[in-house]
């Protein structure tokens, strides 16, 4: 059709990409993790999703009609990129009601997940080089933008009352006497993935007091909050820091579903207006976040946990119960007061590589825990999500898992 | 309520913000340009967005409620970093309709509208100090991430056709000859923005050759391409270039509606692999994606076209009349074969300064064209959108923009 159909030789045909590739994008990890496509035979505790039988379609329909049809043209123009106030306003409201937070909507800026939240809070601060503390373990999704932008990241033991004060001090000197700038804590504090542990009062003061004295900016992954089936909300460390140095990022993927990409991060008003400043992808859709804060403010979203939490409990209690009928003798595991995972360690009985083949051969998936380490680490664990499979599916899961480290041994 | 809350002195509370952002985002500039709250007896000629009149809430309301009906959980987990195969697919057999392509959904990679997909093709290819090229005026929500990762940019000349090859060539030899590397030519040949000219053909095949033999990746926003109202549409660059060595960036924000924030980037798949791969923020929404994307498969997006087309049509020749009747004697202006805006060129005799006065005064706003330049440049243009404004609204508006420029003579 034009002059060029009839050359033979480009120089882009026989280009090597790597050749033009930025520095960065030659070096940067794959974004995601995946169970793959999966033989529906197989029982997959994989990533953290919802329970699917709940997920509230009848309602979200009729947000979306109620938001079109009341002011379509509003929706569906541009929004600006802090995102639509009335979603802003209440999630402020929300969480001034669980921790007297002093928050309003201009604390908050809406993002694509809390994926985008927590790349948004490692660029605004971190060059390469600098360091990001995290718990070990820690969510994996958070590790991969870390080595993006050439962090180096640290890694601090926790217990069952979460992070330990002392470690983190520790690390923090030995990283400051080597020259290394400690920039940032990325931590799951509440409900955290992988464990299900939840950091105490005490220690989360403690290291409010650490970060204060170093300058080191908190940002607290809270995206499994609002998946508590028992014991009580502690404060975030944005509410024990009087609002300054932490930021809490969040989002709808746990509480409601993955599938909208609806996040956020709460801080400080000038860090907040930073991140909003520094930003070119043009911001949430307004029509998708502004049908999200229809249903929310309607009462649709405090009634959908108000279902959803109990079968969460159940199928945690569930998957502990089989636990610990088919797997006590070669392992423990945590005991989480919510979220979506339940934390494996192997004895050391146990061989690791061979629990992977015996796995495959009786038709169960698990994240394998190395997935969780910034080193090495977590090869005698495995993660297990409760959340999306089903009662049946839970018992029989676990039931093969327990003939598969029986084989393991 | 802790043990913080009666310290009196933090260092957080009297820290410099600068003291702890990265580099980048010390130096990165704002990331959006909006016409700010604005008097509604003002008449605004401002951003690009479409009539909202002929919005199609109607229709997007049915496309939403069939999709979470007929796969509530498919629309609502997690959906991949490349976007949902429902609109890849619609996007390809649409360009291979277009222009035999021969593209399928893999080469297509879903972003958060078509600001996403610039930044996306810059983070991936440019190099602090890298050379970005673009064309003179160029759009200004392009030269934003441009800034903000360093590129080096060097504007190149265009005429009534479009960019000029021998200008085109001339810069890259004097950039490569300075030891520069440039690596990306990010163009708008079709219903260009700011100004609306298309790039001949001819013109097109010389880029694609010049690229091709200094191994420079094409960027072609086709954004507009779509909102053409006479004229034949020309082939794109990927077309042109055999699938090599181009992209074609494109959004459903003028075809459709700016508040859903879904763009595209079209290109060869290794490239697009590369994008899909190097992304931290989860990809874009599941529920609105399929959402648009059953509007679109249902045939709404055709017949949305159908309608709106000559409501475009309409107001750019009633925007066109008004300007020969009211701003003759002091400007001239292309003459669009669709898109959005009509680029105004002001008289030597006429003040600039004088002129912001004067439209402040007679209550209408464009854009000034000092926007669209990488350098100095523009201080006697004005970029003028004819979408958004009533038919009224423009013929009032450009009454006023007339009387203004009579005063700044």
């Amino acid at each position: 059709m034009t002059a060029l159909d009839n050359r033979t030789e480009r120089r882009w045909a026989s280009l090597d990409l790597n050749e033009i590739l930025s520095n960065w994008a030659r070096h940067a990890p794959s974004g995601s993790g995946s169970d793959g496509a999966v033989d529906p035979e197989v029982i997959v505790f994989g990533g953290g999703i919802p329970d699917p039988e709940s997920l509230p379609s009848a309602g979200l329909i009729a947000a979306a009609r109620r938001v079109l049809e009341h002011d379509g043209p509003g929706a569906l123009e541009y929004g600006g990129t802090q995102g639509e106030l009335i979603l802003r306003e209440w999630l402020a409201e929300r969480l001034n009601r669980q921790e007297d937070a002093g928050v309003s909507a201009e604390h908050f800026v809406l993002t694509n997940g809390s994926g985008q939240a927590i790349e948004m809070a490692i660029r605004t601060f971190v060059d390469p080089g600098d360091v990001i503390l995290v718990e070990r373990p820690t969510y994996s999704g958070g590790l991969r933008p870390m080595r993006a932008y050439k962090a180096e990241i640290a890694d601090v033991e926790m217990d069952a009352d979460g992070v330990l004060p002392e470690a983190f001090e520790q690390t923090v000197t030995r990283l400051v006497a080597a020259g290394k700038r400690p920039k940032l804590f990325y931590t799951m504090p509440t409900l955290h993935n992988p464990t299900g542990i939840t950091t105490s009062v005490p220690r989360r003061e403690a290291i409010v007091e650490l970060c204060d004295r170093f300058v080191i900016l908190i940002a607290e992954d809270d995206a499994y909050g609002e998946i508590r089936v028992e014991g009580q909300r502690p404060p975030s460390y944005y509410k024990i820091a009087g609002g300054q140095g932490a930021l809490r990022l969040s989002t709808v993927s746990k509480m409601l579903a993955t599938g909208l990409r609806i996040g956020w991060i709460t801080g400080p008003k000038e860090i907040v207006d930073t991140f909003v400043r520094l930003r070119y992808d043009g911001g949430l859709s307004p029509f998708l976040v502004r049908t999200v804060a229809e249903f929310c403010v309607s009462g649709d979203e405090d009634r959908h946990l108000e279902t959803v939490l109990p079968i969460y409990k159940e199928k945690r209690d569930r998957m502990l119960s089989a636990l610990d009928e088919r797997c006590a003798r070669y392992a423990s595991w945590t005991h989480p007061e919510g979220g979506f995972f339940v934390w494996v360690t192997l004895a050391d009985a146990v061989d690791p590589a061979k629990l992977q083949d015996a796995m495959a051969q009786e038709k169960v998936i698990a994240r394998p825990g190395t997935q969780f380490f910034a080193g090495a680490g977590g090869a005698r664990n495995l993660r297990l999500c409760f959340s999306t499979a089903t009662i049946p599916e839970i018992e029989e899961g676990i039931r093969r898992l327990g003939r598969a480290i029986e084989q393991a041994v």
